[in-house]
């Protein structure tokens, strides 16, 4: 059962793995609550998900909800976040600590997430050897370098556009196993690179066009 | 034939809107580097996109490519920016000036997609009067009296999740037509409200779960 378990998790399914943190967010607002118990009904109401589908979205995890009473809302929000990874420490390096990166850096949000940014890296001399909050801001030729201490497994890529494939080379040549893709560029890597896109400027096209729809 | 343009425009399925800003940056380098003629057999080299899909992505652009030459880079690039709304000004607020927000109100690269953030709000008072570059940070409070001279149509949302269906909702009360989404809270809102979740957290649980799976 635990073998089908762990095997289900390696192969755990991008929209589940982008539902997941939704469903944590909302337990998480109910046990600061203090509510006791929540049943995927209630979470399909306050998500607009369908309920059948949080409850298989669930099913991978090592939780079982109660007939009638639903699921121990503090389990819920443990398991989650464990399952998630949230609750490892990642550490992770900023390459380009242009205004974005540096936003990236100050982002208490993140660490809760269990993200762990050591330092960023720059190309810009103006900003090498100065530090954003407690991070320091290092030469870009230092990455292969300073990767020893660093010990980061991610890669934040917030540089311009016409750097990131070399940018990303970088990281790879220094050890990097996931590149967090904050270009517009599409990346090439290696098939063992984990690479996560989140182009910001994809999801303004959209508003713009839905808006436009919408007049 | 316009008409059909028109109608199609409308209709734009989101994985279309999302590869267009791909296109973009990639003939954007293209014309920088002066390249004039581009197919889209070569863009689908580089941005690993099937080349057909390419071809079917522009074609909802007013542009059509030569036999053997491909498409005018300069003219592409063009289209693109314009199709993508990213030539027309959209004023928008940021409600949040936290770390995040106030990143985002810095983000020159914003601005270059069209995007004008004329004011933040927050109800912080260690911030609420300060500026962040030249952009004003008010009272939450003030929002709805500030729209006249924001006139903003969209709303970039980077409240802590607890206040995230609050703050949407004074948005909405205030005419706002858009919100963009930075938290991982499911908002609801009436059906004429544009919605963008850019769920930064949920590409994290991606990122760990598939370094998981490759270790």
């Amino acid at each position: 059962m635990n073998e089908t378990k762990n095997s289900q998790r390696s192969m755990l399914p991008e929209p589940t793995l982008r539902r997941l943190p939704w469903y944590l967010a909302y337990v998480r607002l109910l046990d600061n609550l203090h509510v006791e118990h929540v049943s995927s009904t209630q979470i399909s109401k306050e998500l607009n998900v369908d309920a059948s589908q949080i409850a298989k979205d669930l099913s991978f995890l090592n939780i079982k909800g109660k007939t009638r009473i639903g699921y121990d809302v503090h389990k819920l929000v443990k398991e989650l976040a464990d399952f998630l990874g949230f609750k490892k420490k990642h550490n992770a390096v900023v390459i380009g600590a242009g205004s974005l990166g540096a936003a990236l850096i100050q982002d208490k949000g993140l660490q809760q997430y269990g993200l762990n940014i050591v330092a960023g890296f720059d190309v810009n001399s103006d900003i090498v050897g100065t530090s954003v909050g407690d991070t320091p801001i290092y030469d870009m030729s230092e990455l292969k370098a300073r990767q020893k201490e660093c010990n980061a497994s991610i890669a934040i890529l917030t540089v311009p556009v016409e750097h990131s494939q070399d940018a990303a080379n970088t990281a790879i040549e220094s050890g990097i196993k996931a590149i967090w893709n904050f270009t517009p560029f599409r990346i090439k890597a290696p098939a063992n690179i984990v690479i996560a896109n989140t182009s910001i400027y994809a999801h303004l096209a959209i508003i713009y066009n839905r808006m436009d729809v919408r007049k």
